[in-house]
C-alpha cells in the first residue's frame, strides 16, 4: 500500500527549483574560479630575478629568518592547487585515519575505523556501517565503540604502493580493518579470535596477498581465564596472517591462520621484500617473562621487561609455514586454524636472533638485504643481513630458548651496528642510500649511511651516522615518502612527535601531538625543518606517505543507487518517482530519495511501536553534493554522498514530532531541506 | 580489605627508573630546544635587505606567483611559535568544537561535545563525561550519542570575548553545551524541554548573563504529536534564555526560561549590545507556514517557504521577557516555564518587522546601532535601525499577524538597503567602518561600508558595496577576528565554504569543506586571500575568533586528585602510596595510580559477575604527561591529563585476561606501562 495521496505538478515545480538554484550555483562557481585563476608565475621576469616588492617587509614584520622563509615557500600550497603526497596516519585512540597532504600538513579527512563518527555517517545507524562495527566485535555481551589504531599499511604491488586499499590495526582489541581507496570508507572490520590485543600489524607483503598483524601483551589464547602464576605454561603471542582477496577488496577470513609464539611481548613486524620475499620479521620485548606486580613488591612491568640486554627477533619463514597452515597441521583456537609452537620448531618456520632489549621497529631496507632493529636502550641500531641469516638457518647449529626456537648466533648474522643516540627507534629509508632513525630520547632524526648495495649512492663511509635534525619533542615513528616500498622517494621525511609542550598555543592539559615535515632532498648532514603540524584530533602512531598521483578516488559513486557495502548499486535503492511508504502490518517501509533541496517523502507519519525500515537515496550527479541526513531523537546520522543509497531501521519507541533534515551544508535552500517524521501516540 | 600483599622496594625501584627517564628526558628537551631557537630576525640586514639566496628560485620551481608568497610569508608561523588567533569553530554534525590557530590556520584541537570521542576520554567510561552525556539526553528509551553543533558563542564581559567559556548549541536535538576554556573540556549539556531541534544559538549577551537559543523547524511544545493539519495552531516556535552562572560555570536550569513564538521557523538570533543591549534579534523563514507534502502534491518546503516575499525579523525586549518571567507570568511546559505568545503580546516582550524571505543571519553593529539582515533570495542586505525600531515602537501604530504579533512598519525602520550580489547571508564587522557580507551563489565576500557612527571611519559613501573578494565555494558564514564584539580587530576573516569541489586532492566522494584565511587589513577594495584549509574532520556552521592572548589555559591541572567534573580536587581521588583494591561483596574498587611508566596496581584478578568500580589518578606534574587508560573488552578509555583522577564503573560480564595500558605515548618505556585484569570464570 502507497500511503502517498497523489503526484502532480508541485513535484516538478520543485526539480525545477532545484536546476535553477544549480544552474545558478553552477555559474558562480566557474565564474569565480576563472576570477581566482593563479597567474602564471613569470619564469624570468616577477617570480625567478625578484621577490613581490612588499616580501621583505612582511618576513621583517613577522620575524622569520631565512630558514623560516624558505620553510613557507616551499610548504605554502596555493589555492586551488593540490598537495604532492597523501599521508594516511593512524588516529591512535581516536580509533580513525587522517589523511593529510604533503607539503602543506594539511588534514584533508579523517576516516571513521573503529570509532562512529557522525559526520561521514559512520556507525549512526546505516545498516553498511553497523554490520561492519557489529562484525568486528567479540562475542559476548560488552560492545565495544573505540579502538587504538596504531600502524596504517598501504597495499602494493610488487612492493610499491599501489593506491587501492590501506589496512589498519586496533591494538586495544587486536582487530584489522580494511579501507577501499575508491571512496576513502571503512569497508571491513575483523576481529582476531585469538587475541585481545595486538601490535604489529599491518603490514602487507610486496603483492597485499597477505596482511600480518603481530600480537603484543601474552594472554592465554583466546585469552581466556589463567593465572599469572602459569604464565611460562599458558599464556602466549601470536602472529596472524589474514589473506587478502584483491578482487572482492576484502579479508578471506577462511583462508587465513595464525601462528602461536612464545609468550614474550611481539613488537612490530615487517614483511620481507626482494630477496627476503616470502620472510617475516617481527621484534619482541619482555623475553625475560617478567610478570608485573608492583603492587606485590614484584618489580614493575617497565623494570622487569628490561632485566636482559637482549632480546629475540622473530625470523619467520611465512611462505612455509602458508604450506603448512594449507596442509592442515593446525590446531583450532575459537575455530580459527593455528600453526603450534610445537610444529613451527618441528617445521623450521621459526627462528631467533637476540637484539638489543626493548626494541621498536623492524625495518626491512629497500631491497630486503637488511633488517634494521633498535633497541630503546642501547645507542646504537643494530642491522642483520637477511643472506647470512639464512646462512645460519642452513648451518643448523643452534641453541634454543626454552620453547624449543632455534636461536641463531648474534655475530653470524650481525652486518653492522652504527652508534646514532639515545632512544632510536624507527627506521625509514630514502633514494639516496640513507636510512633515518627516530631517537626518542634525544628528540633527534638521525640520517646514516646504508652499505652494502646502497654504499655507492651516497659519499659517506658505510653504516656511519651523517647528521643529525632537531625535533620537537619525542619522537616516535618517522614515516618518508614512499618509505616503506621497494623505492622510496627521498624526498619528506615526518618526524611523528608524541610530546609538543611549548610548541602550540597553549589549548589546556590535553595537548596535541606534533608532526614535523623534514626536507631530506639534499644529500650530506644537511636536512631541513620546514613545518609544524600540530595533531589536535587524536594519538598518531605511524604514518605511511604516497605519491599522490598514485590514488584515484571517485567523485561521485559510480551510479545512482550505489551501495557501499557491496560498492555496486542496490537493486533496493529508491529512485526518483519511486518513492514510497508501505505498511505492513506494525512494519513500515520508507523509499526516500534526496536532491537539492528536498527529501521525497516529506511526511511520514507512524505509530508508536512500530517497527520502521528506511531507505535513502541521494540522486546527486555533481560532485561535492552530498546530502546528510539527520533522525533527531534516534541517533541517526547519514551521510549520502552523490549517488549513495542507504538503509537504517529502527523501532518507533518516542511518540511526537521529529524533524529530519539534511545537515550537510547543500544549496541556498538548503534550510528548507525537512521533513516530518509524526509518530502517533 | 587490601588485596596487595605487600610495598617493598621494587616500588622505589619503579620510580628510580621513572626519576631517570624523565630527567634524561628533560635534558633533551631542554638541549634540542635551544638548539632549534630560532636566529633572530636581522632587522636592518638579512631579512629587511634581502630575501635568502634561494627563495626566488624556491618559489620559481613551485610556480608560486607573488601574490602566492605574500600569502605564505603572511600565513606561515615558523617552530615553536604561537598563532596570533584562537578560532573556535563548530563542528556540524561531528558535534564537535575544532580549536584553530590563525593564521596558520592550523586544527590545535578537537573538544569533544556531543559526540563520544576517545583520544580524550569523552564518553568512554569515566562517570564525570557519561554523566554530562546522559544528562543531554530527552527522556525516553533512546540515547542520542552525536549533534549537530552550529553557533560556538565566546562568553563575554562588557561585550567583549574574555575567554573563559565557550557555549555552542546542537541543531539536532535542542541542546546546548558548556566549555570550560581553562581545560578545554565541556562540563554541561543541556536538553531544551520544549523543542526537538533549535538554530539561532548560542549567542551572549553582553556580560554572559543569559544564552540564548532560538528554534528552528516548528513542532508542538515538548514536540508533542500533533497532525500538520493543525498547524497554525499546535505548533509553535521558541526562544530560550539560558541563565548561565559565571561562578559554577554552569548554565542554572532553573533560573531559565522560554517564550512561546508563532510556527514561523524562528533562524539566527544575536543579542543587542551597547544602545541596544537588552534587547535579542532572531529571524525567521516559512512565516508562509507552509507544511511541505512533495509526496501529495503539495508544494515542496523549499517552494512553500520561499512564496512570500517577506519573512519576519523577530524584536525581543529581552530585560522585560525576563521581568515577566520573574513575576511567574509563565506556562509550564515538561515542568519549564514559558511565557505565552498571548503573554508576550499583552507584555509588548515581541515586536515583527518585515525582512526580506528567507534569511540567515542577524548581526548587530558593534556599537548596537543597527540590525543587518540578509535574505538569501533578495540582493540586498537590509539595515534597521535600532533607535528607529524604538521610535516605532513608541509610536504604537501596528498592524499585527495572526497570532496578535504588532509589525513594524518597515519603512519606518529601515535605515539602508545595499546592493550587494546574490545570495547574501551572514555578516561581521571590523575597526574600519566596514561590514563583510557572504554571498552564497556568487562565491564571494563582499566588503561595504557602514553609515552612522561609522561613517567617518572611511572614505567611502556610506552604505555603498566597497569591494569582493572571490572564495570557493558557496560560503555560508564568515568570522572576522573578534568580529561578534563591541571592538572587533580587523585583522583577519575566515570564509566558511560549504564546498571544496576541486580545491584539494581528491580524497572519495565525502569532501572537506574549505576555510579561507583573508586578510582585511587594508582599507579600500583590497582584501587578500591567503590560505586555504580544509576541514576534513566535521561539516562546521560557525566560528568565533578571539586574540590569542585573551586564553590562559592550565598547563596541567591545578593539584594532583583534580576532578575536571568539580574542578577541584576530589578527596577520593587515589594518591601514590595509597593504591589499593577492596572487595565488599561481589563489589571490587579499585585505587589506582598512573606515572611514566607503570600503573599501581599491575594486576587485578576479580570474579566474573563482579561489579567493579575502579579510580585512577595521574600524579604526573609535567606538561604534557598525559597517560591515557584502556581496558580493552569493556569499552573503557580514559585521557588523564597530569594530576586529573577519573572513576569508572562496570559489570565484569566477560571473564578472560584483559591487558589494561597506557594509550597515550608517555615515555621510552610506555609500552611497558601495562597491568592485567584477569576475571576469573
Amino acid at each position: 500500500m502507497n500511503l502517498f495521496k497523489k503526484q502532480n505538478n508541485f513535484y516538478r515545480a520543485g526539480w525545477i527549483t532545484f536546476l535553477l538554484v544549480f544552474a545558478l550555483t553552477a555559474f558562480f562557481i566557474s565564474c569565480s574560479d576563472q576570477q581566482q585563476e593563479a597567474a602564471p608565475a613569470e619564469s624570468d621576469g616577477g617570480v625567478s630575478t625578484g621577490l613581490p616588492a612588499d616580501a621583505s617587509a612582511i618576513a621583517a614584520a613577522r620575524n622569520l629568518t631565512p630558514d623560516d622563509i624558505v620553510a613557507a615557500l616551499k610548504t605554502y600550497v596555493p589555492t586551488g592547487q593540490h598537495d604532492d603526497y597523501i599521508m594516511f596516519s593512524s588516529g591512535g585512540h581516536a580509533g580513525q585515519v587522517f589523511v593529510i597532504g604533503l607539503p602543506s600538513m594539511r588534514l584533508l579527512k579523517t576516516i571513521g575505523v573503529f570509532t562512529p563518527e557522525p559526520w561521514q555517517g559512520w556507525g549512526y545507524g546505516s545498516e553498511e556501517t553497523m554490520a561492519i562495527l557489529n562484525n568486528g566485535q567479540a562475542d559476548g555481551e560488552q560492545t565495544v565503540m573505540w579502538g587504538d589504531t596504531h600502524h596504517p599499511a598501504l597495499s602494493e604491488t610488487a612492493g610499491d604502493y599501489d593506491g587501492q586499499y590501506l589496512f589498519i590495526n586496533d591494538k586495544a582489541h587486536a582487530r584489522v580493518a580494511v579501507i577501499d581507496l575508491r571512496d576513502f570508507e571503512t569497508k571491513q572490520i575483523i576481529k582476531n579470535p585469538i587475541a585481545i590485543n595486538d601490535h604489529g600489524g599491518t603490514f602487507v607483503t610486496p603483492d597485499t596477498d597477505w596482511v600480518i598483524e603481530g600480537g603484543q601483551y601474552a594472554a592465554p589464547l583466546g585469552w581466556e581465564y589463567a593465572s599469572l602464576d602459569e604464565y611460562a605454561e599458558d599464556y602466549r603471542g601470536m602472529v596472524t596472517f589474514w589473506k587478502f582477496d584483491r578482487d572482492s577488496g576484502r579479508i578471506d577470513y577462511d583462508a587465513s591462520f595464525a601462528m602461536e609464539l612464545p609468550p614474550y611481548w611481539q613488537d612490530l613486524c615487517d614483511a620481507g621484500k626482494r630477496v627476503s620475499e616470502g620472510w617475516v620479521f617481527c621484534n619482541s620485548f619482555n623475553t625475560e617473562m617478567a610478570t608485573g606486580g608492583i603492587e606485590s613488591g614484584e618489580p614493575p612491568f617497565e623494570a622487569g621487561a628490561s632485566q636482559r640486554d637482549m632480546d629475540y627477533l622473530h625470523v619467520i619463514n611465512m611462505d612455509k609455514a602458508i604450506g603448512v597452515a594449507a596442509a592442515g597441521q593446525t590446531i583450532e583456537v575459537n575455530g580459527f586454524p593455528v600453526i603450534s609452537l610445537d610444529t613451527s620448531v618441528a617445521e623450521g618456520l621459526l627462528y631467533f636472533i637476540p637484539e638489543p632489549k626493548s626494541p621498536h621497529g623492524v625495518d626491512i631496507t629497500p631491497g630486503g638485504e637488511y633488517m634494521v632493529i633498535s633497541g630503546k636502550l642501547d645507542p646504537h641500531t643494530t642491522v642483520f643481513s637477511f643472506e647470512k641469516i639464512q646462512a645460519a638457518i642452513a648451518d643448523g647449529n643452534f641453541e634454543t630458548d626454552q620453547y624449543g626456537v632455534p636461536i641463531l648466533d648474534f655475530d653470524a648474522v650481525l652486518e653492522a651496528q652504527i652508534e646514532l643516540g639515545l632512544g632510536p627507534l624507527h627506521t625509514q629509508f630514502d633514494d639516496k642510500g640513507y636510512a633515518y632513525t627516530s631517537l626518542f630520547l634525544e628528540s633527534t632524526v638521525a640520517r646514516w649511511a646504508l652499505g652494502g648495495p646502497y654504499g655507492e649512492m651516497h659519499e659517506e663511509e658505510d653504516w656511519s651516522l651523517v647528521g643529525k635534525q632537531s625535533v620537537h619533542y619525542n619522537v616516535g615513528h618517522i614515516a618518508a615518502a614512499e618509505g616503506d616500498t621497494v623505492s622510496p622517494d627521498g624526498t619528506y621525511l615526518v618526524s611523528l612527535n608524541k610530546w609538543a609542550v611549548d610548541r602550540f598555543a597553549n589549548v589546556g592539559p590535553l595537548l596535541p601531538q606534533n608532526f614535523q615535515l623534514i626536507d631530506i632532498g639534499s644529500p650530506g648532514e644537511q636536512m631541513q625543518l620546514l613545518y609544524d603540524m600540530p595533531i589536535g584530533v587524536g594519538e598518531p602512531h605511524y604514518a605511511q606517505i604516497i605519491k599522490g598521483d598514485k590514488l584515484s578516488p571517485w567523485e561521485v559513486y559510480p551510479e545512482i543507487g550505489w551501495d557501499p557495502g557491496i560498492q555496486a548499486v542496490n537493486p533496493e535503492a529508491p529512485m526518483s518517482g519511486e518513492e514510497k511508504v508501505v505498511r505492513n502490518g506494525n512494519e513500515v517501509e520508507i523509499w526516500m530519495t534526496a536532491v537539492r533541496s528536498h527529501f521525497t517523502p516529506e511526511h511520514v507519519e507512524i505509530n508508536q511501536g512500530d517497527h520502521v525500515i528506511w531507505h535513502i537515496t541521494n540522486v546527486e550527479r555533481a560532485y561535492d553534493a552530498t546530502h546528510g541526513f539527520s533522525l533527531p531523537g534516534y541517533n541517526i546520522q547519514l551521510s549520502l554522498e552523490p549517488g549513495e543509497t542507504a538503509t537504517f531501521e529502527f523501532d518507533a519507541t518516542e511518540d511526537g514530532v521529529f524533524s529530519y533534515y539534511c545537515s550537510e551544508f547543500c544549496s541556498a535552500l538548503h534550510l528548507e531541506m525537512v521533513g516530518y517524521l509524526l509518530v502517533k501516540p
